[in-house]
């Protein structure tokens, strides 16, 4: 399965560990190891926050995570041969829990601290831990569901080139001027103070670290995008920027539904993952290829009942009609997912964690029927272990007696 | 399987037939036939043109469809007992096509005529015609494709109550009011001339024309939600607003990708639909219902190979950045795939027409990670006769030849 | 979807109707329509006993059944160019029940009919009657089960050339000698009496009949094979025997579980076949083919969660041991399956109905571990309205007031 | 996950590491550990041989394998509470590699030793090698395929009690008495010399060893079932016999076809088990069951596309034609897939190795049409890196240039 080329030392911060993580994207952040294409080797990673949270029953850890100081990635990893426009092709064999680490936690963010898809909702920090049975996870805060994990790296990408840093900085610079007081803020812009460059230092390091990207949202080159079906099996084709591809992962997921919707909505852990890499060259002209494209796993978990809600572009304050807004529309199907699930006495939290970690299936239905989108949100009916299908009867089950973690 | 209580007469216009069926929403359109709780009936529908387009090889057609003019529904059909606040439990037991008339059409609709997802890229209006193989359908105006069907109603819902009625009214009026002259359209709002208010008339009928609810959009009541999952096999649960429900459905779907995105982006055609309808008393409060619920059905199309395409919340016009921007993240997945399937010879508006129609996954993969919404479509692989995966050798197979129908 | 090419007259019997049908194998029978490679067209059949079977709530039909008079195939159709040694490409491209017979039947076979799989347990004549809910069936003699069809026909095949016969001939000939009087036989010889021969008449007809197969078992050209995967979107690969190939079919099934082991133990019924025909020239010696091959549909029924039930090779009846006897191995996981359905308050008759109809898996799970085969059988759970799995309490539903239809 | 209960040294034979195991059946092996309901706990095994194949080029050590010292069981482990008539419910929450030993091994066994499925048509010894990638696997001996894995244990099972004990000894050794020197042998009979009884010692264990079962078959009790199904994520239920269950478990494999046809088919492996623990009282009477029940994983490998080779119940060597037997027709449906796959280039041996490693399906398709059983073999075609479907060029790839170890 290949050896382990970078290791995580879970009793130490990240900033302390021998081998020099980055929470940062940046051009110049220099290649760890090379490998040839063909080749195969194991990653070990943090879990996003690099260990500030614990298997408890509080969530001030959450409360308090430093948005700054996360994604603590394992690489870059270069390919010997790979330039910019080439395809990087990475295989993900492997995906799992490090021995000495076997639970994960979710968090839902207080409003202060970036919030979460629902948090006009939901606006106080909560968490829920998980604990892992094989392929099955259960949570002492969350009654009544088991399932399988769909397990992935919540952020995988490689390195960026100069002009695609710029534009994206430009981008995003421009957007948060718009609002730049906005509480949950509209962005997260370049914070050199807390920067992880890898194996920069000195002067370059600071310099990089001002302009480096933050590594919250997704971009062309991969990153952030937290799609649950880049799992064990999966093979992703990435776009080459720079010299070697840079290949750079973390933020592993035991399981997230679409949306990821608590925004530390996945079951979050430290973890490991098997890679192999392969070039397409010149790939990215041969294909088109702005963003990264990948082929899902044929081990996916996989349901045939679901449960679908529905939600449409009217906001659920104001009752205002919004054009074809899918952001909204999908928020509506999940709260009406919510609601239901309250009506089996799930606290509204419980029902919000359990959408950011099932593998729902989140869906764009309809997005042309002005002036509403149609999203929808699909629950497997398999992960609960009563019978959430609609009845005559009503609800046949009230969970309850226990509630997620809440933050004092 | 049940007696067909609504036929269509296809030699004739829907505003011409002896079953009267209506192209609006509202509460006092007259049940046309009570059922009881348990109870099975087949429904004939009109194609959502009511046979404005032809088997050819012009798209004028498509481009001078008259939208005030569409989705002729049959309906309402009531079911004894059913009081608001109830839960109308609709299986759709069968859908398929009219023996008489077994082939569909997809149109990319004009910019002037509403347009598409797509329309700034591809605003002239286009058609292609699928003939069906039995679960199979190819087009001639689409080589190298051939997929099975997920036959299903674009627009199935039950008649809104007045309060219901009015409060869509005042907020798509609000919005429309921001932009009343846009092309394409905010929304279609109500307009009487061409209202067909079913077994209404006189002055009763024309009163009510002029409030009642175009069928564009889905609502809280279902309507055009062109949900490709409720298909043939599905089970759908529908809130009750007046006496009896009044279910009516139309605008059926041989296939569709998620979002329909070239707006008459399904494959459209007349057929039939097989129903059972029963009830669960009180079911929306019970159940905490806002939209209607569904379960999909067991004979889906079902595919283990998609390759998918990534798309972020950025403009692809002016590269501005959006804030957690679904409709654009999607538009700029769906663009992702259109280039890529270009570059096996297809023409633009094959691709876009590809990804209408064929049974394609569009997904919120991530919505929380700040700027940046992540939306995917997955396309199956096996739907083309060919390997679209991508290679070291680049494309090896350009199709070609033929493009779509185009308007004069 | 191509013309009917061969229709049946369900107010007549077989033996009256305009289009001649045959109920034999043999060389000669005259081809009755030829198709070009590519072309398309749709097949009617009778139900495989003519119309012998009512649908009411007697057995009597079932027990008095002329086994020599049955599997009334439509064909054989020719494809021109099809010659000895190529492939003749089948797509099946649809299956479906007539209109004006939308219902099947279910048939345990008396043990002096020839009786079942299971016949020293189940050694009368039973029938269950079953009603068509668009893609799902229900039985009014089989309480608590509702399942999605698989719809395929139980007998199709090319004609056989003389050499085949004969072959065939001489092998069941020497096994049928070995105990001609058994009870139920071991085979079904060669009968004229009875024998439909097409177009054949006169002497010539006659000849034929003295040595034609009878249509029981499947054979090296397909024939009998009661696979519940040629399923409506499926595609098969034939042998060429003669020229034209000579393509018969008929016996279609609603639905079957693997094994059919009720003997007429689908859903059986009259309906039609939508077939695409082509050509592998030189097929059969390309890919070394003696028997028929085939690629599943992607729309068969698909659920995740089975029952499964293990048997081996020991003798219920005398606790013999066998020889990795496979045979043994799937009754005894069968009889299994039985067993457990009972404890819910199934009749054995019941539970051996469910088992032939509805699409459970039976599997050779082991066929090395001397001197036991290992087989098994999957019950899908989702086929009951109730939970079948295990549970500390016991089973909560005892379904009953009813029993399949018995002959006096 | 819980903790490792018994661990094997890979160092040393099983004979000489420091936990003992066992390689017989019998009711008075002590149990090593007990457990009480709801506990999980982690269970490493040996290979099924201890370690007596190596990861070369050579098959002598398969040829030389002795079959009376495999087979070295983890257990047997007790549960509080369980007796004789409950089922003991056994979550197999995970099976894996150990990291180790990452690889595994495919024999042919030698018709002197015993043979497999095909042994007439290859009686010599082979071997394939196969490196584990993640999820997915490959052999140097096995050109162009590359497959997940269904990891699973070939055997589990619980302690007989004595009744059931002499009821198979009688059975089989009657068995064994009509052919007593047959080659390969009809059974394993009890063998003292080489037995391990876990924990017993002295005479008692020699009187045991001499009544003992051999791990060959599978029994009433589970044992060496060879069910790829038991995968990780399945649930079983095992009748107890003896006070405690006394589950034992070993032979991992970490992919099979159904059938594992070679003998020791399966991609042989030492490994982890993680195991959780529940009783359902007098579930054996509750439920009727007389051999182990189970429910399959959401996280099989699923495949949407196969190839299926059908075969009927005629002997390929003397044209013999046999009545319903499905272990002659499961044979020639593989044998008609081996002939297929040699047109790709591959030897009889590497398609043998093939059907007995990849997760192919073995099914009963129809076990009533006198006098031929209808038995198929689906193999997913997305194993192979090139296209297997028939088509009218005929083969285009062929593999090539190695074959599996032979033995001298």
């Amino acid at each position: 399965m290949g050896e382990a080329v970078f290791t995580v030392e879970l009793n130490k911060w990240p900033e302390e560990q021998t081998v020099k993580t980055h929470n940062r994207w940046h051009p110049d952040i220099p290649i760890v190891q090379w490998f040839k294409p063909g080749d195969e080797f194991r990653v070990e990673c943090y879990d996003w926050t690099g260990g500030q949270i614990k298997n408890d029953d509080s969530a001030n850890d959450i409360r308090d995570v430093d948005l700054t100081k996360v994604h603590y990635l394992s690489g870059p990893f270069g390919v010997e041969g790979a330039e910019p426009g080439d395809l990087l092709v990475v295989d993900i064999n492997d995906v799992g829990a490090l021995p000495q680490s076997a639970w994960g936690f979710t968090g839902i963010f207080a409003r202060e601290n970036g919030g979460g898809f629902l948090t006009e909702h939901f606006p106080a920090a909560g968490k829920a831990c998980w604990d892992f049975h094989g392929i099955y996870t259960t949570s002492r805060h969350v009654p009544g569901v088991r399932f399988p994990g769909i397990i992935h790296p919540g952020l995988i990408g490689t390195l960026p080139d100069r002009a695609l840093l710029e534009k994206a900085n430009a981008r995003e610079a421009a957007l948060l001027s718009t609002d730049p007081e906005r509480v949950p803020p509209l962005l997260a812009p370049p914070h050199a103070d807390t920067a992880l460059m890898g194996a920069m230092s000195g002067a370059a390091a600071d310099k990089a670290a001002r302009e480096a990207w933050r590594t919250v949202p997704p971009r062309e080159h991969g990153g952030n995008c937290d799609i649950k079906n880049l799992s064990r099996g999966s093979r992703v084709y990435f776009p080459v920027y720079v010299k070697g591809g840079g290949l750079s992962m973390g933020d592993i997921h035991w399981s997230q539904g679409d949306g990821e919707i608590t925004f530390c909505g996945a079951i979050e852990m430290a973890g490991f993952l098997d890679i192999g890499v392969d070039l397409i060259k010149d790939g990215v002209s041969k294909y088109g290829i702005t963003n990264p494209v990948f082929r899902p796993s044929p081990v996916e978990p996989h349901f045939t009942e679901y449960l679908v809600f529905e939600g449409i572009s009217v906001d659920e304050h104001t009752g205002e009609q919004h054009y074809l807004d899918a952001h909204i529309a999908y928020r509506r199907a999940c709260l009406n997912a919510v609601e239901y699930l309250k009506k089996f006495g799930y606290t509204g939290e419980q029902a919000y964690v359990i959408l950011g970690t099932a593998p729902v299936e989140g869906r764009i239905s309809g997005i042309v029927d002005i002036p509403n989108a149609c999203c929808t949100v699909a629950i497997p009916t398999a992960i609960f272990d009563f019978d959430i299908r609609p009845q005559a009867a009503g609800p046949q089950r009230q969970v309850g007696g226990v509630q997620i973690a809440l933050a004092n």
